[in-house]
């Protein structure tokens, strides 16, 4: 069951190229994505309604999308415009369309009820394509529900366990780190601080650190039901970085789509971008390490996937769930005001008492 | 679940060699095909009625099979006529057998009640093995229920879209032509004539034509529950094809069977068969495309099996339809008499109850 | 459904090595062993209870397993020890564990009620590690219910037919072959005498014989639910093996422990033992066509589960099967004891209504 009344991550821009389509399936469903004549994305359902065929195993004509197998046609409303060797096209010959927008090169999809799409609800991540940081991304196809990877990302104390041999750092300065959750409009907010902590080989890496010790930060916002982004930074300790003073900081920007596919497999869409440290050159500034980083992440969740697969019961809460259980409230808040729409309008006032 | 009380194709005559054994899934059941020792065929359970063991894994002696783990032994009837160690066989030590014929190069069995089966049923297809003709054959296993196999088949406006680079020609040529599908004692035949069109670029490769545009025509016999046998041809236009002038045409027998292995995978025995073009030597004759042909259809099948199981309705119908309906019907009248022969005995007279 | 209070073999003792860690599933239940710092063994649910990964995702640390998501600490107990970042530990935060014990070179695993376990039940195999002896042992994974080997081990007329090739000899000296059954105290055993039988390939590759037929023995020990242990040896015809002379025999210990993985997947530790023979380099010794000899079984009850998948029923029984009916019985009767003392304790007095 996901939430259909909410922009997701369906694609990088560049998946899709000129004229090109892109079959991929998302919250169960066969979606077929495709650009018109003009270069905007359509998306269909991918399945023609006459025999069912996938669309993508037909062409792309113009503005339309032509079936492979009889020839049907289809525009992007999901419209039958053409039979092939018939006048009358039978009323019911129609496809599902969905609402797409292209944002800071990612593609977003709206499959549930269009009257409620609302474009300010997608998140930005201004960043991608910005000269002046590294920025690398990739999809992870991750055989675990897509709340898995949120969970992960919502308690950092695992970096010390998960990472130990990459970002980590000692598992002590995470878990003892001070921490914040508050809820937000559209989500949950985790602050942390990491002061005075010994940094990690990865940091070290990168960063030219003036003092033995350094001072780090991160703050995690988790907008609902499936993105996460992230902002953390570092500094030579004592420097003023809790009184906002961010010069020679080591700077990392995270964003986070968690799309499911079916209930236990979830695209994975990551993206990292990491301001450029003075004094080194383009090719100097890589970060191919995210990608050891992010795969120790899907091992976990996939082997915990498996796991809860046997036994979901019980689990055991501790402090650091925090973050985790409160974007897990909103999704299932979510869920439930989905649930009752279907009865009668949810108006926003109405959202509490559903919650309650 | 299938029809039962028909005839299938269950292998090619040479699959099962002297003395050999075949083993095979057929309709969800397992089968054992074998030869006894005077070169007849002979079809068991393949399963030993003592602890399950498949008889394939044991050996052909005479006219009996032994199991490959206690050593029971089955004659072609299917009785044990011998348990290691005792002199007493227990009365319900056997297994079913099923009645097999062969003819035209193909192994036929009827797994339904026996006393029901008619060998004038069995469809004929003399082609096999006329020296006159080129001939080619092979078995592909598809991922889909045989019925959309059969769909495939029926509709032949589907060739300009799914064979467009082999033996397609124009979609209009095809979706053009003029149709006409009738139902007869066995199935359903649909008769289609592409007047004055545009030879596809694989015709061209085979046969010398003396005119730009061609004659083309199509008989396809549906015979129930799963045989299909299609005869094509085309001569240059206006030479009097219509009038069953069949001088210097281009003609193509092709054979199709359809048997299910399980509900949703189907072994697809296929063969085609083309007449002789004067003038060229036996290497020139070569029907290899058909092979290329059959996946197209195999991977078009496949793909709509995969989508329907993620969701099968709604479907629209179109005109060209109308043979793939008659022909679903038809498999649909014979199951719902099986369906009642549980009851009452089924006689002639009554299936059009059945069916009304 | 499985017998839960029940010593199983879960490892060889080998398998796990010094502060090392072996994750297998058991009875359906995920296991890790691990050794303590002073090298005894211990076994834990591989489940942590906070988020339901793998322990053996973590790593041991001294007496303890720290898991490798957010670190929290489990002593061999399953009492949660530690959790990062904060004093107070859940009191619901535990994981189960297992007794385990160590003998013959093999881990067995007690995964009911730890207050019915009883040392005295565990199976012994002394010649494993015995110099005069040549021992080989492996473990496969087979997918097949633990019974479907316990069967095949009780009835040993499959090995005229399954081991034809390797230590079969004739199917007629094995069916014919002197047999009884007897319940015993934890189980049942078989007796078998093939006396002046034509000896197999494999006996006279590794033994001289000094008649051209000799007399066999079998004692097949079944100890329910899970352990079979078979004592055979040949000897010449005619020189007192049936009034228990053993001079110059070959013998053959054979210990065979079919742990369930699950339902339809099986752990097969098996090993052989066979007496030096005299006048034979070390060398000369070897085992490895006992090898082939267990696969031929893995490949005869993997077919068997694949065909009773299919069909379970019906099953017609033999003569020869008096020994694995008998074991059947015993694990079935023990099963039926587990159910009932959910209601009530079970007194050994009991144990006889239950089985009536």
């Amino acid at each position: 069951m996901f939430v259909k009344n909410a922009w997701y991550v369906g694609a990088w821009s560049d998946e899709i190229g000129d004229s090109g389509m892109l079959a991929r399936t998302l919250l169960g469903e066969p979606v077929l994505f495709y650009r018109t004549a003009d270069g905007t994305l359509a998306a269909l359902q991918d399945r023609c309604c006459h025999r069912g065929l996938p669309l993508s195993h037909g062409r792309v004509q113009g503005d339309c999308v032509t079936c492979g197998y009889h020839g049907l046609t289809f525009n992007r409303t999901g419209a039958c415009v053409n039979v092939p060797g018939q006048e009358r096209i039978p009323p019911a010959a129609k496809v599902p369309s969905y609402l797409v927008r292209e944002s800071d090169g990612m593609v977003w999809i709206w499959m549930g009820d269009a009257s409620q799409a609302d474009d300010a609800l997608i998140v930005s991540h201004s960043f991608a394509g910005n000269a002046e940081w590294t920025f690398l991304k990739d999809r992870y196809l991750v055989n675990a529900n897509y709340q898995l990877i949120t969970d992960n990302l919502m308690d950092l104390t695992h970096v010390g366990y998960v990472h130990n041999r990459t970002i980590g750092g000692t598992p002590q300065a995470h878990s003892e780190a001070e921490s914040k959750t508050s809820v937000t409009s559209n989500g949950v907010r985790v602050e942390r601080w990491m002061m005075d902590s010994v940094p990690p080989p990865s940091y070290c890496a990168v960063h030219k650190f003036h003092t033995p010790r350094i001072d780090r930060w991160m703050e995690i916002d988790f907008f609902a039901p499936s993105i996460v982004r992230i902002h953390t930074g570092a500094m030579d300790t004592n420097t003023g970085a809790r009184e906002g003073q961010r010069n020679d900081a080591l700077l990392f920007w995270g964003f986070n789509a968690q799309t499911p596919e079916t209930e236990t497999t979830t695209h994975y869409f990551w993206s990292g971008a990491r301001s450029h440290v003075p004094g080194r050159s383009i090719g100097e500034q890589r970060l191919d390490s995210l990608r050891i980083t992010f795969a120790e992440d899907k091992e976990i969740v996939e082997a915990q996937q498996a796991s809860l697969d046997l036994q979901p019961e019980p689990l055991v809460m501790i402090a650091s769930d925090a973050g985790m259980m409160g974007a897990r409230r909103r999704v299932a808040m979510m869920l439930k005001a989905e649930a009752v729409s279907w009865i009668q309008p949810v108006v926003p006032s109405k959202l509490d008492e559903v919650k309650a």
